[in-house]
Protein backbone atom coordinates (compact mmCIF):
# COMPACT_ATOMS: atom_id res chain seq x y z
CA UNK A 1 0.00 0.00 0.00
CA UNK A 2 1.36 2.85 -1.02
CA UNK A 3 2.21 5.65 1.85
CA UNK A 4 0.66 9.33 1.55
CA UNK A 5 2.78 12.49 2.23
CA UNK A 6 1.08 14.39 5.17
CA UNK A 7 3.86 17.34 5.26
CA UNK A 8 6.95 18.00 4.41
CA UNK A 9 9.76 21.11 5.85
CA UNK A 10 13.11 21.76 4.24
CA UNK A 11 15.71 21.42 7.44
CA UNK A 12 19.30 21.61 7.45
CA UNK A 13 20.73 20.30 3.88
CA UNK A 14 17.21 17.58 3.34
CA UNK A 15 14.01 17.52 4.05
CA UNK A 16 11.56 16.42 6.53
CA UNK A 17 9.13 14.28 5.70
CA UNK A 18 5.51 12.86 7.54
CA UNK A 19 3.40 9.98 5.48
CA UNK A 20 0.91 7.44 6.93
CA UNK A 21 -0.15 3.97 4.96
CA UNK A 22 -2.78 1.55 5.62
CA UNK A 23 -0.60 -1.06 7.45
CA UNK A 24 -1.31 -4.82 6.69
CA UNK A 25 0.64 -5.76 9.88
CA UNK A 26 -1.08 -3.45 12.60
CA UNK A 27 -4.29 -3.68 10.54
CA UNK A 28 -4.60 0.34 10.98
CA UNK A 29 -3.36 3.59 9.51
CA UNK A 30 0.37 4.23 10.54
CA UNK A 31 2.47 7.67 10.66
CA UNK A 32 6.21 8.14 10.22
CA UNK A 33 8.40 10.71 9.59
CA UNK A 34 11.31 10.15 7.70
CA UNK A 35 14.67 12.42 7.19
CA UNK A 36 16.11 12.41 3.84
CA UNK A 37 19.37 14.16 3.46
CA UNK A 38 19.75 15.83 -0.04
CA UNK A 39 21.79 13.51 -2.27
CA UNK A 40 22.34 12.34 -6.06
CA UNK A 41 20.37 10.91 -7.97
CA UNK A 42 20.38 7.37 -7.72
CA UNK A 43 22.47 7.23 -4.66
CA UNK A 44 21.46 5.17 -1.68
CA UNK A 45 21.73 6.24 1.75
CA UNK A 46 22.50 4.35 4.93
CA UNK A 47 19.90 4.43 7.47
CA UNK A 48 18.87 4.52 10.62
CA UNK A 49 15.60 3.63 12.49
CA UNK A 50 14.68 5.67 15.43
CA UNK A 51 12.48 4.21 17.84
CA UNK A 52 10.59 6.34 20.27
CA UNK A 53 9.65 6.10 24.49
CA UNK A 54 6.09 5.67 26.16
CA UNK A 55 3.45 8.13 25.25
CA UNK A 56 5.48 9.11 22.09
CA UNK A 57 4.29 9.46 18.28
CA UNK A 58 6.37 10.07 15.23
CA UNK A 59 6.48 13.63 16.11
CA UNK A 60 8.31 14.19 19.62
CA UNK A 61 11.92 13.06 18.26
CA UNK A 62 11.15 15.17 14.81
CA UNK A 63 10.77 17.79 16.85
CA UNK A 64 12.48 18.08 19.94
CA UNK A 65 16.13 16.29 19.53
CA UNK A 66 17.36 18.41 16.86
CA UNK A 67 18.44 15.08 14.87
CA UNK A 68 18.22 16.53 11.64
CA UNK A 69 21.66 18.28 11.30
CA UNK A 70 23.43 15.07 12.35
CA UNK A 71 21.77 13.45 9.46
CA UNK A 72 22.35 16.46 6.98
CA UNK A 73 26.09 16.49 7.75
CA UNK A 74 26.69 12.32 7.81
CA UNK A 75 24.13 11.97 4.94
CA UNK A 76 22.22 9.12 6.69
CA UNK A 77 18.21 8.85 6.22
CA UNK A 78 16.28 8.13 9.53
CA UNK A 79 12.91 6.85 9.72
CA UNK A 80 11.32 7.51 13.19
CA UNK A 81 7.74 5.71 13.24
CA UNK A 82 5.27 6.00 16.04
CA UNK A 83 4.96 3.48 19.11
CA UNK A 84 1.88 1.80 18.78
CA UNK A 85 -0.83 1.40 16.60
CA UNK A 86 -3.84 4.12 16.33
CA UNK A 87 -7.01 4.86 15.40
CA UNK A 88 -8.70 1.44 16.53
CA UNK A 89 -10.46 0.63 20.20
CA UNK A 90 -9.20 -1.88 21.80
CA UNK A 91 -10.94 -1.82 25.66
CA UNK A 92 -8.19 -1.11 28.08
CA UNK A 93 -5.97 0.36 25.68
CA UNK A 94 -6.44 3.91 26.81
CA UNK A 95 -6.65 3.52 30.26
CA UNK A 96 -2.86 3.84 31.25
CA UNK A 97 0.35 5.67 29.86
CA UNK A 98 2.72 2.65 29.73
CA UNK A 99 0.13 -0.03 28.25
CA UNK A 100 -2.03 0.11 24.74
CA UNK A 101 -1.83 3.70 22.82
CA UNK A 102 2.08 4.34 23.02
CA UNK A 103 3.10 1.76 24.56
CA UNK A 104 3.20 -1.15 21.65
CA UNK A 105 6.72 -2.31 22.87
CA UNK A 106 7.45 -3.49 20.15
CA UNK A 107 6.76 -6.75 20.25
CA UNK A 108 4.48 -9.05 18.40
CA UNK A 109 1.15 -9.77 21.03
CA UNK A 110 -0.06 -13.02 21.23
CA UNK A 111 -2.92 -12.68 23.82
CA UNK A 112 -5.97 -12.93 21.89
CA UNK A 113 -7.16 -9.30 22.21
CA UNK A 114 -4.47 -7.65 21.40
CA UNK A 115 -2.48 -9.81 18.88
CA UNK A 116 -4.30 -9.00 15.33
CA UNK A 117 -2.94 -5.38 15.79
CA UNK A 118 -0.05 -4.90 18.48
CA UNK A 119 2.56 -6.30 16.19
CA UNK A 120 5.10 -3.50 16.15
CA UNK A 121 8.44 -6.09 16.19
CA UNK A 122 6.91 -7.40 12.50
CA UNK A 123 5.67 -3.46 11.57
CA UNK A 124 9.22 -2.65 11.86
CA UNK A 125 11.56 -5.68 11.15
CA UNK A 126 9.42 -6.39 8.13
CA UNK A 127 7.10 -4.29 6.90
CA UNK A 128 8.71 -0.88 7.30
CA UNK A 129 12.31 -1.65 7.16
CA UNK A 130 11.97 -4.10 3.62
CA UNK A 131 8.52 -2.79 1.82
CA UNK A 132 7.46 0.95 3.06
CA UNK A 133 10.76 2.60 3.44
CA UNK A 134 12.20 1.71 -0.34
CA UNK A 135 9.09 3.10 -1.49
CA UNK A 136 9.37 6.57 -0.02
CA UNK A 137 13.61 7.07 0.45
CA UNK A 138 16.45 5.71 -1.42
CA UNK A 139 17.57 3.22 1.40
CA UNK A 140 20.81 1.11 0.97
CA UNK A 141 19.51 -2.26 2.69
CA UNK A 142 22.74 -3.32 3.16
CA UNK A 143 23.93 -0.28 5.89
CA UNK A 144 21.08 -0.09 7.96
CA UNK A 145 21.29 0.99 12.12
CA UNK A 146 18.73 1.02 14.97
CA UNK A 147 18.68 3.26 17.78
CA UNK A 148 16.23 4.77 20.10
CA UNK A 149 15.33 5.92 23.80
CA UNK A 150 13.75 4.17 26.69
CA UNK A 151 10.75 2.02 25.49
CA UNK A 152 12.58 2.84 21.99
CA UNK A 153 15.90 1.66 23.52
CA UNK A 154 14.39 -1.46 24.27
CA UNK A 155 12.98 -1.66 21.21
CA UNK A 156 16.31 -0.80 19.08
CA UNK A 157 18.43 -3.68 21.58
CA UNK A 158 16.31 -6.38 21.39
CA UNK A 159 15.44 -5.39 17.13
CA UNK A 160 18.85 -5.02 16.32
CA UNK A 161 20.22 -7.92 18.13
CA UNK A 162 17.67 -10.16 16.88
CA UNK A 163 18.70 -9.43 13.24
CA UNK A 164 21.96 -8.91 12.99
CA UNK A 165 21.80 -9.54 9.10
CA UNK A 166 19.41 -6.38 9.01
CA UNK A 167 20.68 -3.78 11.29
CA UNK A 168 24.70 -3.58 11.73
CA UNK A 169 25.02 -1.01 14.30
CA UNK A 170 22.82 -0.40 17.47
CA UNK A 171 23.18 2.71 20.18
CA UNK A 172 20.07 3.66 22.66
CA UNK A 173 19.40 6.28 25.04
CA UNK A 174 18.37 5.24 28.30
CA UNK A 175 17.10 2.07 27.32
CA UNK A 176 14.55 -0.55 29.37
CA UNK A 177 17.40 -3.02 29.43
CA UNK A 178 16.12 -5.75 31.45
CA UNK A 179 12.44 -5.41 30.86
CA UNK A 180 11.56 -8.92 32.53
CA UNK A 181 12.72 -7.71 35.79
CA UNK A 182 11.19 -4.08 36.23
CA UNK A 183 6.90 -2.54 36.23
CA UNK A 184 7.28 -1.12 32.56
CA UNK A 185 8.41 -4.36 31.34
CA UNK A 186 6.44 -6.90 33.51
CA UNK A 187 3.18 -5.14 32.90
CA UNK A 188 3.54 -4.97 28.59
CA UNK A 189 4.94 -8.67 28.65
CA UNK A 190 2.13 -9.77 30.61
CA UNK A 191 -0.42 -8.18 28.73
CA UNK A 192 0.75 -8.27 25.21
CA UNK A 193 2.31 -12.16 25.91
CA UNK A 194 0.88 -13.36 28.79
CA UNK A 195 1.79 -14.84 32.29
CA UNK A 196 4.46 -17.32 30.69
CA UNK A 197 7.60 -15.80 31.23
CA UNK A 198 9.65 -18.05 28.55
CA UNK A 199 7.61 -16.39 25.64
CA UNK A 200 9.15 -12.95 27.38
CA UNK A 201 12.85 -13.63 27.03
CA UNK A 202 13.10 -12.89 23.80
CA UNK A 203 12.12 -9.09 24.23
CA UNK A 204 14.29 -8.62 26.76
CA UNK A 205 17.79 -7.39 25.93
CA UNK A 206 20.13 -8.31 28.62
CA UNK A 207 18.84 -11.81 28.07
CA UNK A 208 19.35 -11.64 24.40
CA UNK A 209 22.55 -10.40 24.99
CA UNK A 210 23.72 -13.95 27.30
CA UNK A 211 23.08 -16.20 24.36
CA UNK A 212 23.90 -13.75 21.54
CA UNK A 213 26.14 -15.70 18.62
CA UNK A 214 26.10 -12.97 15.93
CA UNK A 215 28.62 -10.54 14.47
CA UNK A 216 30.58 -8.80 16.25
CA UNK A 217 28.80 -5.55 17.72
CA UNK A 218 29.66 -2.49 19.36
CA UNK A 219 26.48 -0.97 21.12
CA UNK A 220 26.74 2.46 22.72
CA UNK A 221 24.33 3.34 25.35
CA UNK A 222 23.74 6.85 27.75
CA UNK A 223 22.42 6.65 30.85
CA UNK A 224 21.55 9.65 32.55
CA UNK A 225 22.76 10.07 36.06
CA UNK A 226 19.85 12.05 37.24
CA UNK A 227 17.04 9.97 35.50
CA UNK A 228 14.04 8.86 37.70
CA UNK A 229 13.41 5.94 35.77
CA UNK A 230 16.28 4.40 36.69
CA UNK A 231 15.20 1.58 38.69
CA UNK A 232 12.81 0.79 35.61
CA UNK A 233 15.95 1.15 33.11
CA UNK A 234 18.85 -1.05 34.64
CA UNK A 235 21.38 -0.35 32.66
CA UNK A 236 23.60 -2.27 34.61
CA UNK A 237 22.43 -5.39 33.26
CA UNK A 238 23.61 -4.84 29.64
CA UNK A 239 26.78 -7.28 30.01
CA UNK A 240 29.64 -7.06 27.31
CA UNK A 241 30.57 -10.45 25.65
CA UNK A 242 32.26 -12.19 23.44
CA UNK A 243 30.21 -11.02 20.38
CA UNK A 244 29.36 -8.04 21.91
CA UNK A 245 30.62 -4.58 23.07
CA UNK A 246 28.75 -2.38 25.70
CA UNK A 247 30.25 1.03 26.00
CA UNK A 248 27.69 2.56 28.70
CA UNK A 249 28.14 5.91 29.46
CA UNK A 250 27.12 7.19 32.56
CA UNK A 251 26.33 10.33 32.42
CA UNK A 252 26.23 13.15 35.40
CA UNK A 253 23.03 15.25 36.05
CA UNK A 254 21.19 14.53 33.20
CA UNK A 255 17.53 13.31 33.33
CA UNK A 256 15.27 11.26 31.03
CA UNK A 257 14.12 13.97 29.22
CA UNK A 258 14.80 14.92 25.27
CA UNK A 259 17.46 17.90 26.92
CA UNK A 260 19.39 14.38 27.73
CA UNK A 261 18.82 12.92 23.72
CA UNK A 262 19.95 15.80 21.93
CA UNK A 263 23.04 16.39 24.06
CA UNK A 264 24.07 13.32 22.86
CA UNK A 265 22.41 12.84 19.47
CA UNK A 266 26.01 14.35 17.90
CA UNK A 267 27.63 11.16 19.79
CA UNK A 268 25.01 8.48 18.53
CA UNK A 269 25.70 10.04 15.06
CA UNK A 270 29.09 9.60 15.07
CA UNK A 271 28.64 6.07 16.20
CA UNK A 272 26.39 4.89 13.77
CA UNK A 273 28.27 6.52 10.52
CA UNK A 274 31.38 4.89 11.67
CA UNK A 275 30.20 1.51 11.25
CA UNK A 276 27.27 2.18 8.42
CA UNK A 277 30.03 4.31 6.23
CA UNK A 278 32.93 1.77 7.25
CA UNK B 1 9.75 40.27 42.88
CA UNK B 2 11.82 37.02 43.23
CA UNK B 3 11.15 34.63 40.49
CA UNK B 4 10.53 31.46 41.65
CA UNK B 5 11.58 27.95 39.65
CA UNK B 6 9.70 25.86 37.63
CA UNK B 7 12.10 23.52 36.03
CA UNK B 8 16.08 22.48 35.63
CA UNK B 9 17.28 20.38 32.80
CA UNK B 10 20.75 19.65 32.19
CA UNK B 11 21.35 20.59 28.53
CA UNK B 12 24.59 19.72 26.83
CA UNK B 13 27.19 21.79 28.82
CA UNK B 14 24.45 24.42 30.74
CA UNK B 15 21.28 23.84 32.30
CA UNK B 16 17.95 24.99 30.73
CA UNK B 17 15.64 27.04 33.36
CA UNK B 18 11.80 27.73 33.34
CA UNK B 19 11.01 30.32 36.08
CA UNK B 20 7.59 32.27 36.71
CA UNK B 21 7.52 35.56 38.17
CA UNK B 22 4.83 38.41 39.37
CA UNK B 23 5.46 41.45 36.75
CA UNK B 24 4.66 44.74 37.72
CA UNK B 25 4.96 45.86 34.14
CA UNK B 26 2.53 43.72 32.92
CA UNK B 27 0.36 43.23 35.58
CA UNK B 28 -0.29 39.50 35.71
CA UNK B 29 2.09 36.02 36.25
CA UNK B 30 4.67 35.98 33.21
CA UNK B 31 7.18 32.67 32.94
CA UNK B 32 10.22 33.10 31.00
CA UNK B 33 12.69 30.66 30.16
CA UNK B 34 16.70 30.75 30.49
CA UNK B 35 19.57 28.71 29.49
CA UNK B 36 23.02 29.23 31.68
CA UNK B 37 26.00 27.68 30.39
CA UNK B 38 28.28 26.46 33.06
CA UNK B 39 30.68 28.93 34.15
CA UNK B 40 33.18 30.15 36.61
CA UNK B 41 32.15 31.62 39.93
CA UNK B 42 31.90 35.17 39.36
CA UNK B 43 32.22 34.87 36.01
CA UNK B 44 29.94 37.21 34.33
CA UNK B 45 28.50 35.69 30.36
CA UNK B 46 27.82 37.52 27.18
CA UNK B 47 23.74 37.60 26.85
CA UNK B 48 20.83 36.98 24.29
CA UNK B 49 17.07 37.87 24.17
CA UNK B 50 14.96 35.72 22.43
CA UNK B 51 11.55 36.87 21.38
CA UNK B 52 9.33 34.43 19.68
CA UNK B 53 6.20 34.22 17.38
CA UNK B 54 2.61 34.26 17.15
CA UNK B 55 1.15 32.17 19.01
CA UNK B 56 3.90 30.71 21.02
CA UNK B 57 4.79 30.48 24.67
CA UNK B 58 8.33 30.82 26.32
CA UNK B 59 8.13 26.82 25.18
CA UNK B 60 8.38 26.88 21.57
CA UNK B 61 12.24 28.32 21.51
CA UNK B 62 13.28 26.09 24.46
CA UNK B 63 11.69 22.37 22.91
CA UNK B 64 11.96 22.89 18.97
CA UNK B 65 15.25 25.27 18.42
CA UNK B 66 17.94 23.28 19.10
CA UNK B 67 19.54 26.55 20.65
CA UNK B 68 21.08 24.74 23.47
CA UNK B 69 24.00 23.68 21.79
CA UNK B 70 24.97 26.80 20.50
CA UNK B 71 24.29 28.97 23.83
CA UNK B 72 26.67 25.95 25.24
CA UNK B 73 29.33 26.33 23.10
CA UNK B 74 30.04 29.72 22.74
CA UNK B 75 29.31 30.32 26.01
CA UNK B 76 26.04 32.48 26.17
CA UNK B 77 23.12 33.36 28.37
CA UNK B 78 19.76 32.93 26.75
CA UNK B 79 16.68 34.66 28.09
CA UNK B 80 13.33 33.57 26.16
CA UNK B 81 9.84 35.53 27.30
CA UNK B 82 6.39 34.54 26.90
CA UNK B 83 4.62 36.69 24.10
CA UNK B 84 1.94 38.22 26.03
CA UNK B 85 0.91 38.90 28.92
CA UNK B 86 -1.24 35.50 30.35
CA UNK B 87 -3.74 34.36 32.97
CA UNK B 88 -5.47 37.84 32.78
CA UNK B 89 -8.86 38.23 31.22
CA UNK B 90 -9.48 40.89 28.55
CA UNK B 91 -12.57 41.05 26.51
CA UNK B 92 -11.64 40.05 23.28
CA UNK B 93 -7.94 38.85 24.07
CA UNK B 94 -8.39 35.19 22.86
CA UNK B 95 -10.73 36.18 19.31
CA UNK B 96 -8.02 35.56 17.47
CA UNK B 97 -4.69 34.23 17.02
CA UNK B 98 -2.59 37.40 15.90
CA UNK B 99 -3.83 39.69 18.59
CA UNK B 100 -3.98 39.30 22.58
CA UNK B 101 -2.99 36.48 24.06
CA UNK B 102 0.19 35.18 22.14
CA UNK B 103 0.39 37.90 20.53
CA UNK B 104 1.63 41.22 22.57
CA UNK B 105 3.63 42.65 19.46
CA UNK B 106 6.29 43.62 21.80
CA UNK B 107 4.58 47.00 22.53
CA UNK B 108 3.28 49.62 25.05
CA UNK B 109 -0.07 49.49 24.64
CA UNK B 110 -1.83 53.37 24.68
CA UNK B 111 -5.20 52.20 23.89
CA UNK B 112 -6.92 51.96 27.41
CA UNK B 113 -8.25 48.15 27.28
CA UNK B 114 -4.83 47.25 26.77
CA UNK B 115 -2.96 49.78 28.62
CA UNK B 116 -2.71 48.17 31.74
CA UNK B 117 -0.83 44.89 31.20
CA UNK B 118 0.14 44.58 27.46
CA UNK B 119 3.27 46.33 28.12
CA UNK B 120 5.80 43.96 26.39
CA UNK B 121 7.79 46.57 25.02
CA UNK B 122 9.00 47.99 28.94
CA UNK B 123 8.77 44.19 30.48
CA UNK B 124 11.38 42.93 27.75
CA UNK B 125 13.63 46.44 27.58
CA UNK B 126 13.17 47.44 31.78
CA UNK B 127 11.75 44.55 33.71
CA UNK B 128 13.51 40.94 32.54
CA UNK B 129 16.54 42.75 31.13
CA UNK B 130 17.53 44.94 34.08
CA UNK B 131 15.81 43.56 37.10
CA UNK B 132 15.13 40.22 36.77
CA UNK B 133 17.65 38.73 34.70
CA UNK B 134 20.53 39.89 36.72
CA UNK B 135 18.46 38.37 39.75
CA UNK B 136 18.66 34.30 38.01
CA UNK B 137 21.59 34.69 35.77
CA UNK B 138 25.30 35.70 35.80
CA UNK B 139 24.65 38.43 32.87
CA UNK B 140 27.21 40.82 31.70
CA UNK B 141 24.28 43.71 30.63
CA UNK B 142 27.44 45.27 28.91
CA UNK B 143 27.45 42.54 26.51
CA UNK B 144 23.84 41.58 25.64
CA UNK B 145 22.06 41.09 22.03
CA UNK B 146 18.71 40.01 20.81
CA UNK B 147 16.88 38.11 17.98
CA UNK B 148 13.91 36.25 17.62
CA UNK B 149 11.51 35.25 15.32
CA UNK B 150 8.56 36.49 12.98
CA UNK B 151 6.28 38.67 15.34
CA UNK B 152 9.41 38.32 17.63
CA UNK B 153 12.08 39.41 14.87
CA UNK B 154 10.09 42.29 14.61
CA UNK B 155 10.61 42.78 18.61
CA UNK B 156 14.02 42.62 18.61
CA UNK B 157 14.72 44.60 15.24
CA UNK B 158 12.87 47.00 17.35
CA UNK B 159 13.99 46.71 20.68
CA UNK B 160 17.22 46.61 19.35
CA UNK B 161 17.55 49.50 17.51
CA UNK B 162 15.55 51.87 19.56
CA UNK B 163 17.99 50.77 22.87
CA UNK B 164 21.91 50.24 21.49
CA UNK B 165 23.14 51.14 24.94
CA UNK B 166 21.85 47.76 25.98
CA UNK B 167 21.46 45.81 22.87
CA UNK B 168 24.74 45.37 20.92
CA UNK B 169 23.47 42.62 18.43
CA UNK B 170 20.51 41.93 16.96
CA UNK B 171 19.34 39.36 13.93
CA UNK B 172 15.97 37.88 13.12
CA UNK B 173 14.42 34.95 11.48
CA UNK B 174 11.81 35.81 9.14
CA UNK B 175 10.78 39.02 10.94
CA UNK B 176 7.89 41.28 10.18
CA UNK B 177 10.15 44.38 9.24
CA UNK B 178 7.23 46.31 7.49
CA UNK B 179 4.63 46.03 10.50
CA UNK B 180 2.79 49.14 9.66
CA UNK B 181 2.07 48.27 5.60
CA UNK B 182 1.00 44.65 6.33
CA UNK B 183 -2.43 43.06 8.14
CA UNK B 184 -0.53 41.74 11.03
CA UNK B 185 1.02 45.13 12.12
CA UNK B 186 -2.35 47.11 11.45
CA UNK B 187 -4.38 45.01 13.18
CA UNK B 188 -2.17 44.99 16.12
CA UNK B 189 -0.93 48.48 16.19
CA UNK B 190 -4.42 49.57 15.85
CA UNK B 191 -5.39 47.49 18.39
CA UNK B 192 -3.14 48.62 21.15
CA UNK B 193 -2.04 52.19 19.98
CA UNK B 194 -4.93 53.20 18.27
CA UNK B 195 -5.59 54.62 14.61
CA UNK B 196 -2.94 57.44 14.87
CA UNK B 197 -0.48 55.81 12.49
CA UNK B 198 2.23 58.44 13.86
CA UNK B 199 2.38 56.64 16.88
CA UNK B 200 3.01 53.21 15.07
CA UNK B 201 6.33 54.37 13.29
CA UNK B 202 8.41 53.32 16.51
CA UNK B 203 7.26 49.65 16.48
CA UNK B 204 7.99 49.79 12.72
CA UNK B 205 11.65 47.94 11.81
CA UNK B 206 11.98 49.68 8.43
CA UNK B 207 11.12 53.05 9.14
CA UNK B 208 13.55 53.06 12.52
CA UNK B 209 16.27 52.14 10.26
CA UNK B 210 15.68 55.50 8.12
CA UNK B 211 16.44 57.68 11.17
CA UNK B 212 18.91 55.57 12.50
CA UNK B 213 21.90 57.57 13.68
CA UNK B 214 23.28 55.11 16.95
CA UNK B 215 26.71 52.85 17.01
CA UNK B 216 27.27 51.14 13.56
CA UNK B 217 24.99 47.90 13.79
CA UNK B 218 25.44 44.90 11.22
CA UNK B 219 22.13 43.52 11.10
CA UNK B 220 21.77 39.48 10.43
CA UNK B 221 18.18 38.61 8.82
CA UNK B 222 17.29 35.24 7.33
CA UNK B 223 13.82 34.46 5.25
CA UNK B 224 13.00 31.19 4.22
CA UNK B 225 11.92 31.56 0.36
CA UNK B 226 9.13 29.40 0.81
CA UNK B 227 7.66 31.47 3.51
CA UNK B 228 3.96 31.20 3.31
CA UNK B 229 3.82 34.68 5.51
CA UNK B 230 6.31 36.15 3.03
CA UNK B 231 3.55 39.50 2.37
CA UNK B 232 3.48 39.73 6.13
CA UNK B 233 7.08 39.88 6.40
CA UNK B 234 8.55 42.68 3.40
CA UNK B 235 12.32 41.37 4.74
CA UNK B 236 13.15 44.11 1.08
CA UNK B 237 12.12 47.12 3.13
CA UNK B 238 15.29 46.67 5.76
CA UNK B 239 17.34 49.12 3.91
CA UNK B 240 21.00 49.17 5.14
CA UNK B 241 22.06 52.91 5.78
CA UNK B 242 24.99 54.00 6.55
CA UNK B 243 24.84 53.07 10.62
CA UNK B 244 23.42 49.94 10.00
CA UNK B 245 24.08 47.35 7.68
CA UNK B 246 21.97 44.45 6.55
CA UNK B 247 22.50 41.15 5.53
CA UNK B 248 19.64 39.60 3.96
CA UNK B 249 19.87 35.96 3.35
CA UNK B 250 17.19 34.62 1.16
CA UNK B 251 17.47 30.55 1.89
CA UNK B 252 15.87 28.30 -0.93
CA UNK B 253 13.29 25.92 0.14
CA UNK B 254 12.67 26.84 3.50
CA UNK B 255 9.52 27.93 5.28
CA UNK B 256 8.74 29.40 8.32
CA UNK B 257 8.54 26.97 10.80
CA UNK B 258 10.99 25.79 13.31
CA UNK B 259 12.35 23.34 10.91
CA UNK B 260 14.09 26.67 9.21
CA UNK B 261 14.94 28.37 12.62
CA UNK B 262 17.05 25.43 13.78
CA UNK B 263 18.93 24.79 10.43
CA UNK B 264 20.48 28.39 10.59
CA UNK B 265 20.15 28.95 14.30
CA UNK B 266 23.81 28.05 14.30
CA UNK B 267 25.03 31.04 11.92
CA UNK B 268 22.86 33.23 14.25
CA UNK B 269 24.87 32.74 17.43
CA UNK B 270 28.35 32.95 15.34
CA UNK B 271 27.37 36.64 14.31
CA UNK B 272 26.32 37.21 17.84
CA UNK B 273 29.34 35.72 19.84
CA UNK B 274 31.78 37.78 17.33
CA UNK B 275 30.26 40.75 18.38
CA UNK B 276 29.65 40.65 21.89
CA UNK B 277 32.99 38.57 22.19
CA UNK B 278 35.12 40.62 20.35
Amino acid sequence: MAATLVSKNQSFQGKQYVYKHASPTTQCGMTFGVYIPDHEPDEKLPTLFYLSGLTCTHANFMEKSGFQQYASKHKIIVFHPDTSPRGIDIEGDSDSWDFGKGAGFYVNATVEKWAKNYRMYDYIVKELLEEVAPSVAPIDLGRVGIFGHSMGGHGALTIGLRNPEKFKSISAFAPICNPITVPWGQKALTGYLGPDQTTWQPYDASEILKTYQGPRREILVDQGASDNFLEQLKPETLKPTEHAGVVLRIQPEFDHSYYFIASFMGDHFEHHARILKA
